[in-house]
């Protein structure tokens, strides 16, 4: 990041402000999920604790973190989201700017302008850092195909998100494919993937964290979806129902589509219809779509999911003959990620 | 590109429509000027012309025009605009498929939301045409350097644009600072360094193809400058007098501002005030804008501009030592993106 400063003072002062934006941005929270488990995908299949490998890995790694920062601050932008980890989002902090300073023309505007074109530096430099971590030339051609797959299936997901929003897509199975793309794959499988290819892992041990991988980051994306109808606004930092009020085409909400028309509850799908995407939702409706969403059985669907994608995944994790202390990490990582509060 | 449609359809049929109209934009037009200055920088460095290491540069060339549709596809986002080469903009033809098939929610907000995603897509997968290209590893590592530069350069000069336009920036020095970024180093500087340095170019090639880049890419886009208020919409495609409409603030206009200060000219001033930016600008308005240029001095100051900068790249070629014929070629190129007429 230092350099990436020195460079971009170099190129405008104005520029090198708005640089110091997305790294207050990036260093400014987030779990680091991504490169946790790519860091436990090196270290399964052997890759080095510490020493000049590991460091060019955990660089590498990092190029994930901002990958996701391009992820964050584009998908915000597009759902018109206000906060992020506690702070306004990036369109809405250039909308800030903007205000403060007086500028001439639409806050809006230029807040959009801005997050479009800090989100595409953001994934230019992830490409860059990835390349210039320090990889050795055999390593980073085996790293590259998850490195590539993950771009393309995160856009993909994010893609097919919208399109099932303005679709009404209610199939479950719709629900899951975005689910596989935009949470698992992205978030668990294919840093995990990037990691262990980084280490050259043999066929077995890719088999075994690929399968943990999609396990378990389709449970993540499952418990999220849970948590985003159910959570502590408390505890997740966001409103309580807000994916609700975002209109999310979630599994959970699939499911209970599905159910309902199943048991030919009109009341029910009348009410999910009614509450799905209502931006002005208050929280007695919230309670009642929870009610709804309990009886008609998708909520205890989707805990069993999350049970068995679980199980399945611990399953596969000792199949996968993978070194330690990596495979009782990412077993410590698949609870914790899963897991009913987080 | 059929990689990648077969890649898209296995990720889902609608990901893969959206992909189709990428491709459709991308394929669809456009003057290749970035790959065809890169290939002529490889030859210029001594690139074979045929065989196996010219169809990897020819590849790695055409990532910059992948690189181009995401510049493009998110600068029609960021200026509103409507067609771009005789077709409607990505966010536009998104919002008439949104419309056709009688989605719900706003199409316009799912249009942007399609060229946020789509433009991504298309920076993810420039940069991996570049490392798949089939490039020796050595002349890749070389090719990097102006490959990261480019990209972060063209975002600062997008950025710079931006608020330039918010600021209402009128001094020569800030717009000429933001055409050498957003286009003399993008568009011909850093395409031909690529080229050159995957070829393996010596210090002095590389030093005159770099001031040939630059003072041709400045050229380039104080020319379109002049087209972009002079022009007629027939060549450009574009109505008359569209920049003075959006506002740019061009190296033209700050000389006509620089101008008008010095001379004291009150009328000159407020005539420029009031037209740049006036999205209902009519075209006898245009006109007086028109005369008012000229009569500063401004239009006079960026024709010699042009002529002074296109004598210099042609000494700077000619000190180069560089290959035939594509010494001769690039001395063709300077003049046809420099000419009046294009």
């Amino acid at each position: 990041m230092q350099v990436r400063r020195s460079e971009a003072a170099d190129l405008d002062p104005a520029f090198a402000a708005a640089v110091e934006e997305l790294a207050g941005f990036v260093l400014g929270g987030g779990k680091r999920i991504r490169p946790t488990f790519a860091w436990w995908g090196w270290r399964a299949a052997g890759g080095a604790a510490t020493g000049p490998e590991a460091s060019a890995m955990l660089r590498a790694a990092s190029a994930l973190e901002l990958l996701q920062a391009c992820a964050l601050v584009h998908d915000d932008l597009i759902d018109e989201s206000d906060t992020r980890r506690g702070n306004p989002t990036v369109h809405r902090r250039f909308e800030q700017i903007h205000r403060a300073a007086g500028y001439r023309g639409d806050a809006g505007h230029f807040g959009s302008a801005a997050a479009v074109l800090l989100g595409d530096l953001a994934l230019a430099w992830a490409d860059d850092m990835v390349h210039e971590a320090g990889l050795s030339p055999e390593a980073l051609r085996r790293a590259f195909h998850p490195w590539r797959a993950m771009r393309t299936e995160v856009l993909a997901g994010q893609y097919m998100d919208v399109l099932g929003q303005v679709r009404r897509d209610e199939e479950p199975r719709a629900a899951l494919r975005i689910c596989e793309l935009k949470s698992a794959s992205y978030t668990v499988r294919r840093p995990l993937e990037f990691g262990a290819q980084a280490a050259g892992a043999g066929p077995d041990a890719l088999r075994a964290l690929h399968r943990f991988g999609l396990d378990i980051g389709v449970a993540f994306q499952l418990r999220d979806d849970l948590l985003g109808v159910f959570g502590d606004p408390e505890v997740t930092g966001k409103p309580a129902g807000d994916d609700l009020r975002e209109g999310k085409r979630t599994v959970l909400i699939a499911e209970a589509f599905a159910a309902a028309r199943e048991q030919d509850d009109r009341h029910a799908l009348d009410l999910l219809a009614d509450v799905l995407g209502d931006a002005d939702l208050d929280v007695a409706r919230v309670e009642r779509a929870r009610e709804v969403l309990t009886r008609l059985g998708a909520v205890a669907a989707v805990e069993e999911r999350i049970t068995e994608l679980t199980a399945s995944a611990m399953h596969a994790l000792e199949s996968g003959d993978l070194a330690e202390p990596a495979a009782t990490r990412l077993a410590e990582l698949a609870v914790a990620v899963t897991d009913r509060i987080r």
